[in-house]
């Protein structure tokens, strides 16, 4: 078992397959989500669907396959994309007049619907969401962080005003916040894309990041502002209350199962997965102990335990099978399960379970008649336990005070000494590609988002060049 | 608008496309489901999944794009789907070493994990679910019902015995007469099919088929026993507790969208789309009437109205937009919503509200003390009454008396002179694939499935040799 400091890829890879929650697939850069990891993708979109029907924003699902000819027509948009499609190039034993793409993101083939949908004042807003399958051809894989096929949310809405348009991407960017912190328990960084790291054909692109333990940032949620840009090239227009026609508003915005594995990055440790309650799909694991194949009524008082919970929404398992306890808390350590709840023959007589929560190192005697309130406040308080962890690890490694290239190259010189991430850097930047592209060049660092003001004290001078800062701008190495 | 008598296909594309269902997309035979159309799905993918996990089926995820040699490690499986396919041949700029298909259902893939997966009887029964868009590049194409891409569930799993194997098989198929039943409102003929309508690489296929207006069938749900077969070509082997290695045996079973189109064919009527209550996007639709903009206690009432079935989880809408309200009663007839609820200054005055649901012909005064009940029940009453009429449509098209081609051939003459569906006939059958291939030659019809014994009076001739009936099976004409 390697561990973290050792190698941070090699643990983080050892530690999603031990879990069993994917496996390599048959195809170059593409993954198996096995009933592990995907009932992790089916809570997030639980927690995310409910936000977005509360709106009044809708589920739809549109064809996977893109004509070719409908990239072209918004220019940043093939550009940003075309080098990373597969293409559809024959079928049922013939060759296609026109290629088709599998999907990289759908504002295409949704704009063209729009554009058909959409008529009158009286249409707007429409908001549609859309779970699916993408695609984009990675030379570089890493199991749910970067794969060639994966899973996403996409919420495609048009408005009549830009307000109303900026107003529902800044929603969905609190959104993916909310959802991020509470459920998943990761604390992130919110802010704007610079215009190089811009989405291909947006105006603005907002996004919430979160710190990996290896100090490497995650882009975990994005959302745009497309200004009329997919509406002229998609002829989006509407037929407003002064009887004109003009051009729509739109918006874009999505989350993946790349949040799978910032999850895991966050939060697991050298004994393998730790879960937040709240996306555990065992979030409690029952394991009886002693010689208790020879007392039947501790697998009775078990079913009995175990049905309180059920009975309160809370998924237990019993582990009955016959291993080993000694494997059976290993197995389940590795597997992230929130809570162990062990009893035997002991136990029984004197009226309680041993309890033991995954991110402690001490187990608690809890008396059966305590059982319950116990469980449902120890998920509540560990998922609050992590989040409070991860955001210790964050602010550790959020670091305010380097304002040129030579502290910077200290910093990044003493956490290579120490074996410690360098983490996120708050920096001036004179807002020129160049100077961004220096710093990428210098450090590896890349922009990751500008904070919103009054979030952070504005730097005074731009880290590369010393001269005034244009923006203040978060950096960190990413995934 | 177009009748059903007077043209079923063209009634049905015209109902599906003024309810706001679906969309044609610029790929040839692909649609869109817009959100009305997809809400639906999300109603059926409910009632299946929550039947799935109860015992144990957890859903996964796996890749859409699967290697040509794949293809040939089941020979009959390739036979049934190449000629079928889409093939991605380039991606990302470059051609592939090797063709991918886009799946047309998973077993191959699914099959190659579990030779990994499973190692001992412990790891027995393995049963996943996967909720997928697959693609069957078919010639003629009908929105819903035959799609070049559709969206489907696809169960898969695997056991020691072929008795729980065929266990499995045969519980999900009950769970699709169930789901189909009564969600859908549907009544279904179930049984087996004959060897050359079963599934490409299966011992056995059984399927619940459901008759349209028209008389026509649709295939609704098929559930198939693998016995050792995909075993054998994936190597799907297990350790048995008398420590041989040995080859599992298993299923598989699938949905698809098509019960959109099933269920639309059967419950739909001239006026626009009839949706039994449990899948319908929009229950209950509240319409303010009279000078109701004048009179802001009609929407203050509506609101509370509203709340009080939102509270019971009732799926309620207000349109309180600016169209007259006999265009809004049109519209929400066209979209099926199945109560309408008027209120007007007169009805507030007497503190009722009219109810019309959308079957039936009269209108119904309810008191706003009563409200709430009224609307619980006649949802329900509304589910059965729709399964009712549907069970009558069944009955009076299901022919037990046609014993030879003489007969069938009268009485497809005398439906075609009086308009009428031909339905369902059963008919003995000598068990040869020359005799199914007559029926379908000389009369249109294929077998649909062979009822289970006891269900039905077994026929004694076969219809077209005259020879003893080995099978009793349904025939009729089918989607």
């Amino acid at each position: 078992m390697v561990t973290r400091k050792e190698d941070f890829s090699k643990w983080y890879l050892q530690t999603i397959q031990q879990a069993d929650l994917m496996d390599y697939a048959p195809v170059r850069g593409c993954m198996i989500f096995r009933p592990n990891g995907y009932e992790i993708w089916e809570h997030i979109k639980e927690a995310f669907d409910a936000r977005f029907k509360e709106v009044g924003i809708r589920n739809a699902y549109f064809p996977m396959l893109i004509p070719e000819h409908f990239f072209s027509k918004e220019a940043d948009h093939i550009e940003g994309f075309a080098p990373e499609l597969p293409w559809v190039t024959e079928a049922a034993g013939e060759e296609l007049e026109e290629k088709l793409a599998l999907r990289p993101t759908s504002e295409t083939i949704i704009g063209d619907a729009f554009s058909r949908w959409i008529n009158s004042y009286r249409d707007l807003p429409m908001e549609i969401n859309q779970w699916a399958n993408v695609f984009r051809w990675e030379k570089r894989t890493l199991p749910f962080l970067r794969t060639s096929e994966f899973l996403w949310q996409e919420g495609h809405t048009v408005h009549a005003t830009a307000e109303e348009a900026q107003a529902r991407t800044m929603w969905a960017l609190n959104v993916y916040k909310e959802v991020i912190q509470e459920t998943l328990a990761m604390p992130v960084f919110m802010g704007e894309k610079t215009p190089s790291e811009r989405f291909a054909g947006a105006e603005r692109t907002f996004s919430v990041e979160a710190m990996m333990q290896d100090g490497k940032s995650v882009q975990a949620g994005t959302s745009h502002y497309m200004g009329t840009r997919f509406a002229e090239a998609f002829d989006i227009k509407y037929l407003n209350k002064e009887n004109q026609h003009v051009h729509a508003f739109t918006t874009s915005f999505g989350v993946s199962t790349r949040l799978i594995g910032s999850l895991i990055m966050v939060h697991s440790d050298d004994q393998g997965l730790v879960l937040p309650p709240a996306l555990a799909p065992q979030q409690v694991v029952f394991i009886p102990v002693g010689p208790w194949q020879k007392n039947p009524e501790i697998i009775e008082k078990i079913d009995e335990l175990f049905n309180q919970l059920k009975d309160k929404g809370i998924r237990a398992v019993v582990d009955d099978s016959d291993k080993r306890p000694g494997n059976k808390f290993n197995e389940w350590e590795l597997r992230g399960a929130p809570l162990r709840v062990e009893i035997g023959p002991r136990d029984l007589e004197n009226n309680q379970v041993i309890i033991k929560a995954r991110d402690l190192e001490d187990k608690v005697e809890v008396e059966f008649d305590q059982f319950e309130n116990y469980i449902l406040e120890e998920l509540a308080t560990m998922q609050k336990r992590l989040f409070d962890r991860a955001k210790e690890m964050y602010d550790e490694n959020t670091h305010y005070d380097i304002n040129t290239m030579e502290d910077l190259e200290k910093h990044i010189a003493k956490c290579q000494d120490e074996n410690k991430p360098t983490g996120y850097v708050l920096v001036g930047w004179d807002g020129t590609e160049e100077s961004e592209a220096k710093i990428q060049e210098l450090t590896g660092f890349t922009t990751r988002n500008i904070p919103f003001s009054g979030t952070v004290t504005p730097k005074e001078t731009c880290i590369i060049t010393g001269k005034p800062a244009v923006e203040t701008v978060w950096i960190a190495r990413a995934y």
